[in-house]
């Protein structure tokens, strides 16, 4: 897999030095993700530049750079360790506890008439504990981005990520939790034994299919929203695309044939979302028999890749395989959002080249678009459950805010979370 | 259980009005924790006045209150409930979340490389996530305050609490975690499945004797600071406060008599403690014939509280029960540390007229004194668990912090806690 590294290179200054370090990395076929002047002093220039790269590949990039006449390969940058040193998330009083009034207040002695008033009336937890804002964001490590099964202690920079986005974007308590179990029965028995700790519970990079009876088990034994991720969140922002996309091309989501290549988690996730939304004539692929199975259930029809591309208005890719979609395959005026990330099925400036008349991959469809708008809504809605008309309401609510002609608005505009908010919560309400 | 009420009481401006307030609570037989001016105008003032009472008991006093010619009860104050509102603890980023550049940073695709550098080294998580400034706070409600088994959700409040001092006070991440389970196997099962996700776990309000296998299985278990707060935090507290007694009283520890009256947590942990640090004459007393054996194991002796009260030169009480030490049971010369709260065994002030050369209760003895530190310092040395030379550099380095003749220091004094937390990283690394 493919993950970005940071290379830190010094070129003097005289024309055409940067020119030859991009070449050394064009002729190394690798794309430059991010260039970033860090400073510039006596006749010297340092660079970021950001590739993306296998890990512990160097192609011998390294030794041409530092061949140059006019460059040298200083190192790689600690840009992104140093980000994450001491972690991302901190933990503050909501109240100074400055005095031994305020300690005896919030703690004991005074804390104990709290105590008993949610003893006698359990639904005042949500007055007067944190509750009400409080998010497990639980893994078992199986599905980490496109790491695979790494286990979860290597899955909590991510966990601590979304309850950094959580807070950042939606003022929301999110709590990481690594669960070192695989099985889906144990996993769920394990969730409801702390349950109570949280006001709603988001599950994060649980492997298909175990993630689904995961989810479907908690959900029928919580009266508290439990969302997995990687299947409604990602569903959400892909609808709220696809919302975007038939209006500007003046076409029905109900009349359009619709491919999901991929039916892992965030592919059935994309099916089911599109079927309650009413989408009709829905066609999946997939390598696994079962997932194919799973399909039908949720009322798509098998198909292969190559009759998908043949006959669908929409394609919708989710497999993790970079370059799957070969551009000759591009029938003229279709959607395509080729969403596994770093490397899409197809980049969309081949796909736009050889006939689509809209395509994006996963960098801008980004599901940070919904999960935090998606828990603050259920959590100020108070709601029991996730309903498909939340997840609706949120997918509408993210389209409206696209400006201009994109897709989807971006992803770290606060007023757009509490928008999404706000239309989760009515929705819960209704 | 007496808890704090705070009334509201509006007197008028005249000479005996405050007078005639006070006497009347002082006729119901309550006595007055703290009085405090709220507002003064247009001849009136507005007292909030705060009295220890049974939940639900007001012994007519309100009628009595508002029949006062110069008096008027306006109602209970909200304040306690209002600092709970909304919770006590808030999740924030660590590094501000705004552009597109750091989103990449902090979460995909950048939070890859570092998934991949901790799935390589795991000791690495503790450079790269909040793991090493990360506490669970755990309970499963069976012995919160002095309320009992009032169930998990019920004890979030104190465990919200515990998690507010610990960012207060040390800048740790205390994280509720409500456990719905009372088998201490169970427990055990369930901690071990989710312990990946702290750096180190405070177990909390657990009963005995169920919470002495629960810590013993997991400190076998686990290569992180384990502690069970209301064992061994309380017995840090009680021997620092020792050391100043005997200081003071030219007295030696290993000399002396002690006597421990109530053996449930606190008490065999103070027993546990003050053997290891060289205590050896303890007699211990307690209803439960189990808690007796406990104590054996301990190398404490049984005794009656008779016996105890008659013979030993300290006396340390944690019952729960108000009054159990008649004033007449005090023997001249004696140090009593009456720990029970709100009402200790004895009052201070009783048994210091009675004889006690030194006495204490509850209130200046505070836990909050102990577990910051020790959890701080911990996590700073990277210890794999809490020894006795940590507790007893704790203890030691608490009692040398004590102003005066104090027999400890205040509790919301960030200084004593960075001393504390110091001296147990020093202990840790020897």
């Amino acid at each position: 897999m493919k993950i970005p590294e940071i290379l830190m290179i010094e070129t003097m200054q005289k024309p055409g030095s940067l020119a030859g370090v991009l070449q050394v990395i064009a002729d190394s076929g690798l794309t430059i993700e991010h260039l970033h002047e860090l400073k510039r002093e006596q006749g010297r220039t340092l660079w970021e530049i950001t590739l993306e790269m296998d890990e512990a590949e160097d192609l011998g990039l390294y030794e041409r750079l530092d061949k140059l006449p006019t460059a040298r390969f200083v190192g790689k940058s600690d840009r992104v360790f140093n980000s994450h040193r001491g972690g991302k998330i901190r933990m503050s009083a909501s109240l100074p506890i400055t005095t031994n009034q305020m300690l005896r207040d919030v703690y004991t002695p005074g804390v104990a008439r709290v105590c008993l008033a949610i003893r006698a009336d359990p639904a005042k937890a949500y007055d007067y504990t944190s509750l009400g804002r409080t998010v497990a964001v639980m893994t078992n490590g199986t599905a980490v981005l496109g790491l695979g099964d790494i286990g979860p202690l290597a899955g909590l920079p991510v966990m601590e990520g979304k309850a950094a986005l959580f807070a950042s974007l939606v003022g929301i308590n999110g709590i990481p939790i690594l669960i070192d179990e695989k099985d889906p029965a144990r996993v769920v028995a394990i969730v409801m034994s702390i349950e109570q700790s949280f006001g709603a519970i988001q599950l994060e990079d649980f492997a298909a299919p175990a993630c689904f009876e995961i989810e479907s088990q908690l959900r029928q034994r919580l009266r508290k929203p439990v969302l997995h991720d990687d299947q409604h969140g990602t569903a959400v922002v892909v609808l709220a695309a696809l919302h975007n996309a038939v209006r500007r091309l003046k076409r029905r989501l109900e009349d359009s044939v619709i491919g999901q290549i991929g039916l892992g988690a965030a592919g059935c996730g994309i099916v089911r979302l599109l079927r309650a939304q009413g989408a009709e004539r829905i066609l999946g692929a997939d390598r696994n028999p079962l997932a194919l199975d799973r399909l039908e259930t949720l009322g798509g029809r098998r198909a292969t890749l190559e009759t998908i591309m043949a006959s669908c208005d929409i394609v919708i890719a989710t497999t993790g395989v970079k370059g799957l979609i070969r551009p000759e395959m591009v029938r003229p005026g279709q959607v395509i959002l080729a969403l596994s990330n770093p490397d899409p099925e197809i980049e969309p400036v081949v796909a736009l080249a050889h006939g689509a008349v809209l395509a994006a991959d996963g960098k801008g469809i980004n599901n940070v678009l919904g999960f935090p708008g998606l828990f603050k809504g259920a959590l100020d809605a108070r709601a029991t459950q996730f309903t498909d008309r939340m997840l609706i309401a949120a997918a509408r609510s993210i389209a409206d805010l696209a400006p201009g002609t994109d897709l989807v608005p971006g992803a770290l505009d606060p007023a757009v979370h509490a928008a999404v908010a706000e239309s989760v919560r009515q929705a819960a309400m209704e």
